[in-house]
């Protein structure tokens, strides 16, 4: 018996049209597939994969054992999900080892601010593993716009909303284009950030990148909304344009 | 008669297999086609989208009047490519106005640093287009590495390595994760200001992301190879990994 390989697919934004050729053939033909969602969610990954997976596929969820209950700055955040990935990943070592060939589902692209890494890291001297790239959330959220985010020589400068409110503002001010993820409870702190950057005028919020659901919006124009954790704000480039 | 759709379709960074599933039946059902290219050249998008394209579609070859051979400080750069962009969307408006959808076959993602921007910004106000995102080029490199790109809060840059070396060192010097593209006859200009940023010897070089002729090295064993002008560079993040 030969060993199985783990394939990471990136899934993209959200919508199944705009998975790669490639992604979409590894789970018409699954025979396995894997996903990470929170405890008694269906999980994104696997709505997006829903029409194109092969029905008959067995099903293993990765529950995340704590999402927001513990801070960030807790050792026992890291602990907790240190183990947790690391039970995630014996339990595919020994699908792959007993010769299933395993498609881990992941939103984005894997190698991209993904869950996957942290199987990537525990299984690339193990068992055989292949990536698929993906289509980023970002991608989808500066297409929904209707604008171009980099031309010529713009610098991009891609920010989490959960960095130190000073750090954000600093770096907001030094870039052409920028985009910002996780944003959610940190959205406060984001607009008051690219109010001291001078950019909130120019700030676009897009929710549910590709999704049916997706909105635009200026980021001045949404004060009330609340924010999901996979919004993406985008401020666009203004580099040369012939 | 209906006026027809400019379809700006994202090819990815080079595999057909990374196209999208829309771009893929766009490309299948095409009955014109339009694509940028070096004079005498068959050109790379076309090259990308060869084994997909309908092959009864009608051909549009746009060939650039200008590459590297006007400085992009001289005023005549601009000009030269402006009446360029202006004579190519009017080309494509006609078509759309007598009712045929044309589809844009564009390197990578058309609204990150891409040639079809240009003709969007000309198109936008006058015909109906379509957008389709795609794989980066960055993302095909990145993944190419074999290693994630960024990890939880990692800070991403993005830079030309056209921009003036002072700037490219500080920026270097100043994120967790960088990739550097436009590389070409700035090689040696990129190697200098990572080595004053200390990060030359975490940079990788990866040609040709997701084509057969696919090339990674750690850059400082690259001394001696010339760098074609679509190669990236990528230097990793190393944020939270639990």
């Amino acid at each position: 018996m030969s060993i199985g390989t783990i394939h990471g697919v990136g899934l993209g934004p959200g919508d199944p049209d705009l998975m790669s050729v490639r992604a979409d053939r590894l789970l018409r033909n699954a025979s396995h597939f894997a996903h990470f969602r929170k405890a008694g969610r269906k999980g994104q990954a696997r709505r997006i994969a829903d029409s194109t997976l092969n029905p008959d596929a067995i099903e293993f969820a990765m529950e995340y054992p704590v999402t927001t209950e513990i801070p960030l700055s807790d050792p026992r955040y890291n602990e907790t999900l240190s183990s947790f990935y690391t039970d995630c990943a014996n339990h595919l070592r020994t699908l792959a080892e007993t010769g299933k060939d395993v498609v881990v589902l992941c939103e984005g692209d894997p190698f991209f601010y993904g869950s996957f890494m942290h199987l990537h890291s525990r299984l690339r001297d193990v068992v055989p593993i292949n990536v698929v790239p993906a289509i980023t959330g970002m991608s989808g959220a500066w297409t929904a716009t209707g604008q171009p985010v980099t031309w010529g020589d713009d610098v991009l400068t891609v920010l989490m909303a959960t960095l130190p409110e000073d750090d954000l503002a600093r770096r907001m001010g030094d870039t052409d284009a920028l985009v910002v993820m996780k944003i959610g409870r940190n959205i406060d702190k984001v607009r008051r950030a690219l109010a001291t950057a001078d950019r909130l005028d120019a700030a676009w919020l897009v929710e549910y990148a590709a999704m049916p659901n997706q909105t635009v919006t200026r980021l001045v124009e949404a004060a009330d909304k609340i924010t999901p954790y996979f919004s993406i704000i985008i401020v666009h480039g203004n580099g040369r344009r012939p």
